[in-house]
């Protein structure tokens, strides 16, 4: 890398380092890698979000084709990301290479996606309703509908995707494809894979001519604070834990102008395994649900951290199986020295607790991640007890047992909201358990059927939110082509001279996508 | 009115007064009608919370059709209240039976929209991705998606509208269109319309089958606070003054789960009045914005508080003629004493500012409103003042000349979010002032040529919205069909078996909708 790289990126510039120095670590020894980062200052955050905000109204007015063109150039420049990057990303994180490798796919795919979204159209939201002039007791003006970009958005890397929830991650790409210029700030856990990646999304806008300021990065400690309460910020995207999420939304709350915060946060992602189901592939659901708990190390939000069965000589059969599964899992590395330590507190905290049983896992010590299989007293579930509502982020899961259908229900009355639930069942136990999905629908962004909650596939139908506390707003979603909704708002025009009308609204419908009018969709073009 | 209609209504029940008595005030002379009102206890607005949250479930999951069903018979019973109920409402807000009568017809006609929102079912926002069991390096499972409604929301009344932004107004509406389960404070001033639309709801609700708890209503002074703290509200509709609607916020924000406002405060929309349309029509421009800044008593959140224009003779001469036709407006009632009051403020401290002139009207003095318009000077924009900045609820608006396009530009910059602006502008204007529009959409929700603000048509394309202070959140509008949209989370479904998808993700797409099936928009059944 050359040393400019270590700078923050100010409006499509290195802006050169000032203050205090920040050293990337290698994840698995902890000892230094030969890259250094500059601490941004007031002056370089203030110059960032300014920058962001120069850019705003030349990038929301571009054509949705020359954003295309800009998210399809920076998939290019991942994809082109080379051996010797997928090298420095291990490092940073401890991830292997053949994860590192799936996920800059999946970052490239996820801009081609919004890239997709943008020639179809629909995120635009057009709606027409023509004038009628001879309406009695008064006419209808014209009136015109469609969504632009709420403006600069702050974006803050996740510490569990180097990649798809980072610099050119799911937030900056729905930023992006709205319209909406970004200020990223960079995790600490990787700062070296966020600036090789910032170059990459550095070249597609000047490959693409977009305006300098569409996307600007700073590193450093306290600077996300400066960044959340910069005038110029209209939206935030965070994934990260619950506290940090928080902390965030009540800064933007307590701004003289209050902006949404999109924050990922805590989800212990209930799984239930029900009578049937373990009757007929019992042991098959024990070894794919404990490969489901440490994938990754357990560092996904959607790691199943409580499985919830009924009492009976098949839930006791399976308890065993996955006791078993749990304990011959290997250690793992996890993404950093504070991710370890939060793990172990976590563990504490389980062991501690006089309702919680630990079933299966080595005593936690050492470098590396223990996979830890735990048990709770489904009281703590009814009364809400906070040790059992919070995620543990690692390789770990807590078992409930529940004596029966009323039981279970009054359990999962007691959940916060998740980002998802799943049903591991049979034709049978859906059909006894059918109470149980609209409780669910109600806590969760997404119920699963069979399957396991990691993996979360970047498509049009995915909702990566829920409740709070898995995000601050369920009514957005941080993966999936409906993240873009979240950095949009309707803007309406009545009477407005066909010429001046964004091409979305024109009469000849010039885009060509479908359009409510008067009441019905159309792509016809109008008189 | 029978006696128990001054009881506050709890899952479908008149629930006894306990404590203090609300009187019911006669909006002209300020004498007491005969009505009183029970102010909720602590216990009531807790029962009410808990009787929309008892009827969530079950109502959130009605087919669509049958809250239209509900919905279209709240129309009826609102259109079937007499001449008898546009007196009382007259009485206690002394608007003119005439508007009376026409907002009791956008109040229905609102219900009607939502139903006919409904019966499309283009809310549901249904997406389905297909399960692709061959794709490599993994299969992709099967992902739908459609919209739920997030839980029960409260509402505010309004006070400017007793009827259309109230008890049965739109964010009622919306919600119940939204699946979403109503606690409604109602407004004080308007106390008596308050009970007799909520009679008319229970009416429909009764007839139509729905869940007791599917709207409640409480009255009284500080009920609103402990009504948005309930943790069963999941998000709050306002519409009235920035200092109530921000509180409001404020509290939302920082509660243990924060929950959504849409608060609709303050807005002053510009009108821009623009040279080679005053050199045309000066003089009818003149009267018809003096119209529309004293209709209604100028108590509109679309009341046009600022005009600007770039001086020259033109301008002079319009200024001289709005003096002219501002004088000749009479004085008129205000909706209660404290809007006067209110009011009376807001231009005690126009006449105070050193860098405002009083142009027109006559002293503020009586029961009564007097129109008034004044001028400031354009530094006051540039500088951000807050004078300028906040509306003046009332009959009254400011005119500010600027040099020239580069200090109309700069004057705009310094504006806050606004719900509309209007460019008042022949075809020569608009080419001449083209940089002003886009700097305008970014700051407002609707955009007018050639009209005036007041008059917000009901409609797929209104947006009744714009940033921060005009509401709290610019991605949502609180009139139109878009308003649904504010009370509505996605929720995805993987793998699930066909027979417990909701009917709007059903292969055979029973519902007949538009969805988005593999990136495709389609009517079609699966198989």
């Amino acid at each position: 890398m050359s040393t400019d790289i270590g700078q923050n990126i100010i409006a499509g510039r290195y802006s050169p380092n000032a203050g205090a120095l920040l050293q990337s670590l290698d994840a698995s020894s902890g000892e230094a890698l030969p890259f250094t980062f500059g601490q941004a200052s007031a002056a370089q955050v203030d110059d960032a979000a300014q920058a962001a905000a120069a850019a705003y109204p030349l990038f929301r007015s571009l054509s949705s084709t020359r954003r295309a063109e800009f998210l399809d150039a920076v998939a290019a420049q991942i994809d082109a990301l080379g051996d010797d990057f997928v090298a420095i990303v291990c490092r940073e994180t401890a991830l292997p290479a053949a994860r590192i490798q799936g996920e800059r796919g999946r970052t490239s795919g996820q801009m081609r996606l919004f890239a997709q979204v943008l020639r179809r159209g629909d995120f635009y939201g057009a709606r027409i309703d023509r004038a009628l002039p001879e309406r009695q007791p008064l006419p209808r003006p014209d009136l015109r509908q469609c969504s632009m970009g709420v403006g600069p958005v702050a974006v803050f890397g996740a510490s569990n995707f180097p990649l798809a929830f980072s610099t050119a991650g799911g937030d900056t790409a729905a930023a992006f494809a709205a319209g909406c210029p970004v200020v990223f700030k960079a995790h600490s856990g990787h700062m070296a894979t966020a600036a090789l990646v910032a170059a990459a999304i550095l070249r597609a806008a000047e490959q693409t001519g977009m305006p300098a300021g569409v996307f600007n990065m700073i590193y450093g400690a306290g600077v996300g604070e400066a960044l959340v309460k910069h005038p110029a910020i209209q939206a935030v995207g965070f994934t990260g834990s619950l506290k940090g999420g928080r902390a965030l939304c009540d800064m933007a709350a307590a701004r003289p102008q209050p902006i949404p915060v999109f924050a990922e946060m805590s989800s212990i992602n209930p799984v239930l395994v029900l009578p049937a189901a373990l009757r007929s592939r019992g042991e098959k659901i024990a070894r794919e649900l404990a490969d489901s708990v440490v994938q990754g190390c357990g560092q996904f939000c959607t790691n199943p951290g409580l499985v919830l069965g009924i009492s009976s000589p098949q839930f006791s059969l399976f308890t065993a199986n996955l006791i078993h599964e749990i304990s011959q899992r290997p250690p793992q590395t996890m993404l950093n020295a504070g991710t370890l330590k939060s793990y172990e507190k976590g563990l504490a905290a389980l062991h501690a607790h006089a309702q919680v049983k630990h079933l299966a896992g080595q005593a936690q010590e050492g470098q590396q991640a223990r996979p830890q299989l735990f048990q709770a007293n489904v009281q703590m579930l009814i009364d809400a007890d906070e040790l059992l509502q919070e995620e543990v982020f690692g390789p770990v899961t807590v078992i409930v047992e529940v004596a029966d259908k009323a039981e279970l229900l009054k359990a999962l009355s007691g959940l916060r909201g998740q980002l998802t639930a799943t049903f591991t069942a049979d034709a049978e136990d859906l059909s006894e358990f059918a109470e149980v999905l609209p409780l669910l629908e109600q806590k969760v962004g997404r119920v699963l059927f069979n399957g396991y909650p990691t993996g979360v596939e970047v498509c049009d139908a995915m909702v990566h939110g829920g409740p709070y506390p898995a995000t601050s707003d369920a009514r957005g979603t941080s993966v999936g082509s409906l993240a873009i909704a979240r950095f949009l708002r309707p803007v309406c025009y009545q009477n407005c001279p066909d010429e001046l009308l964004p091409d979305a609204l024109k009469n000849a419908n010039p885009l060509g996508i479908a359009r409510l009018v008067d009441g019905q969709s159309s792509r016809e073009a109008l008189s």
